[in-house]
């Protein structure tokens, strides 16, 4: 018997639970749940017999301890804060540990604990961080030791609505944390290398700056950089990379859009309306603008910030020129947008969800300047079984079984960038059909 | 004898010092001056036998302590992060405590037990806060007594350069804190009150969104928007106001340019740059730009941000499209970019600073709409007694004799919003010259 503590039932827990669960018979697993709310872990389990749930508080050390020590292995599907609390007391109790998220200072700090106990932290085992960093080195290692010369890395992620469930002029919906779409970006300026020189993109400028994506069935994408891709020259052995550019996929357009409420301001999330129930969205929207909400307001955003007619139909539909009441009791201007666009952008229940990965290596062959695109699309099954879920989830369980049965002996921290990770499980996840297309050409 | 510490011996602290050894004699005052730098403490008493200095660590609590013990009065001239735990510790041994810094929220959390000792925490005592407070609440007041309604009230300062001193194509130099001057708005939103309605202002339009300013006999000022414009409803007791707002003021053309800064990313500081001394100022330029610094990186700027040629003079001036390497070790652009004003906006021995401040109120007054303009320009008489010391410190001085002769009784936490503050404080101003000028017309 093999006791497997899942820490957090949220929305990416779902396909790791049914993962798990489909290997217990064969692999005598026991898979116990824990998540703040039990009904939730209760409904990802389904009250399979493999299966235990209990309600549990993260911050609860003594609950966190008693529970750690009781399993073979410990997978944190908590926010990314609660990682280092988990793996401190993994370490503690001689746990194995794997998680999606990014490591941290804090987490990378005890990997020198992690290697003296023989135990393995496993991060950035999802979809991005995850998939990304798995399908990327696949293609590098491939590249190098075909004796190529990499000039150019571009890779962006995007977490987006299916097109059959693509109904609203922003062709986007709601599929994972609304305060992220809100603030992406948000006070701070993106970083990464271009043609050899260090390049930053401000804030202000962020949603200005697209990188165009075309993917073949799919169409066209805007692509903006993320805040940090320097950092991966390191984890991906690419030190000498003249461009190194990582980022965020939206459908064609939106950038476009989304950057007028930048511009005007609406995103900010430094201070708080004063009594925003007595605002409309109209008023809201003339606040940032230097005429009277009595004015005509949709004239002028459209002037101030000489916007078009395609993003001013994407603007009104979304109601920031509408007599409706801002619905919050207190917050920034970025919280009265988040509670507005979780409205407009909700996910129905029949609505599919889709997640877009796309690589695009240039580099030097035999004399040839040669380019190769990679992208990987996954569409969501059901409202449970999302592609966030699937592509969050199974990378993970596919990595715990793989854990569970010996195959992975790593200690310390780990990131799935070597080929004793990557490819077993970008192998297994073709067959739940997440697979990448590659296409070539001379430059 | 009573006995003064005064705790803090920068800048601002120059002409307070004297005003004080200048009644000394009469009053019988005998002047304790702590300081880091003893050093700087010693050269602003000049050795006066009514004085003494003391090397201090604002963070020895016991030093601190005993210091304040001895005194009759304590004067904070610390960094404002610091008044808190002065007035802790003046509350604890019984002594009144002057600031020239805004009241914070820790601060206020003292109110009760200032009150239950019969003590007196004086803040905002300075120019800004401070002489802006005296100078609103005088006129206020008036327009009030004489039946008026106030419909709007705008206040802008600016510490800047004299015009004799004026040498640059800035028309600036740095008279007060440099990181002040690169960070001015950064991060936040400028919040204020137009004509009955909320106002908000993000960083990236603040440069742009801009309230033209003239002063008889100095001419064209540029206002921008202080971070938070409506706490000052509360202040000065207009709630119900349309139209407040208060601003920094520089020259004419300065915060046009500055905005190219702004817009282009180099004011941010959010991260830092790697090994930021191999890089010249031409090629961190190139860095917030999508081209490369062996480009044309003066065009580059020009076009991606339409920028007038006069502002390409000033920013070519300033040094940003130089091969000279970046001066700093580590930091942020913002650092950087200190660094740089540092050494081309540096007020040299023969400089002289100015402080300028400027008021316009709007009002209803036996049904006639009348506009009322007060304005004050103090120029700085050495490089010790600058502008910018004469109108922090004197107020600050003239408040602590007030309080030692027992002409000001209140107790609990203050402002200098009230006539038997004011008066007595715009009064003595006057002696030294610093007196504002009013102009009124009908609309």
């Amino acid at each position: 018997m093999k006791k497997i503590l899942v820490l957090g039932a949220g929305r990416s827990s779902t396909d790791l639970i049914h993962f798990l669960i489909s290997r217990a018979a064969e692999k005598n697993y026991v898979i116990r749940v824990g998540d703040m709310d039990i009904k939730m872990a209760e409904q990802k389990t389904g009250g399979h017999p493999s299966t235990t749930c209990f309600a549990m508080n993260a911050n609860d050390e003594a609950q966190r301890q008693t529970e750690i020590a009781n399993a073979d292995l410990v997978i944190s599907m908590l926010p990314a804060t609660m990682h280092p609390a988990v793996a401190r007391d993994c370490i503690h109790a001689g746990k194995n540990v794997i998680t999606p998220s990014y490591v941290s200072d804090e987490m990378w700090a005890m990997e020198a604990d992690a290697k003296a106990k023989g135990l393995l932290l496993l991060n950035e085992m999802g979809v991005d961080p995850g998939i990304d960093h798995m399908s990327a080195m696949k293609i590098i290692h491939h590249l190098e030791s075909q004796g190529a010369d990499i000039e150019s890395f571009e890779s962006f992620t995007g977490g987006l609505i299916a097109p059959e469930s693509d109904d609203n002029p922003w062709n986007y919906k709601i599929t994972w944390n609304p305060r992220n779409v809100v603030l992406a970006g948000y006070g701070g300026t993106a970083r990464f290398q271009q043609d050899g020189e260090l390049k930053f993109i401000p804030y202000q400028r962020l949603f200005e700056r697209i990188i165009p994506v075309n993917i073949a069935n799919y169409g066209d994408f805007d692509g903006y950089a993320n805040r940090d891709s320097l950092k991966y020259r390191k984890i991906y052995g690419l030190e000498n990379i003249p461009t190194l550019l990582r980022g965020t996929l939206r459908r064609n357009g939106f950038c476009k859009a989304w950057n007028v409420l930048v511009q005007l301001g609406i995103t900010d999330d430094s201070f708080e309306i004063e009594n925003p129930q007595r605002l409309t969205w109209k008023q809201l929207t003339a606040s940032f603008l230097n005429i009277k909400s009595t004015y005509d307001v949709v004239a002028g955003v459209k002037s101030y910030l000489n916007v078009d007619d395609i993003s001013m139909q994407k603007l009104t539909w979304l109601g920031i020129f509408s007599d409706e009441r801002l619905d919050i009791e207190k917050g920034s201007p970025a919280v009265a947008l988040q509670r507005l666009i979780e409205k407009k952008w909700v996910l129905n229940s029949q609505d599919k969800d889709m997640l877009v990965m796309w690589h695009r290596f240039r580099y030097l062959l035999n004399g040839k300047r040669m380019e190769l695109q990679s992208s990987m699309v996954d569409i969501g099954v059901t409202q449970l079984n999302t592609a966030m879920s699937r592509t969050v989830g199974l990378p993970i369980g596919i990595a715990a079984e793989m854990v569970l049965d010996g195959r992975i002996q790593l200690t310390g921290i780990h990131l799935p960038v070597i080929p004793e990770i990557y490819i077993p499980v970008l192998n297994e996840l073709e067959k739940f059909n997440i697979r990448f297309v590659e296409t070539s050409k001379e430059l």
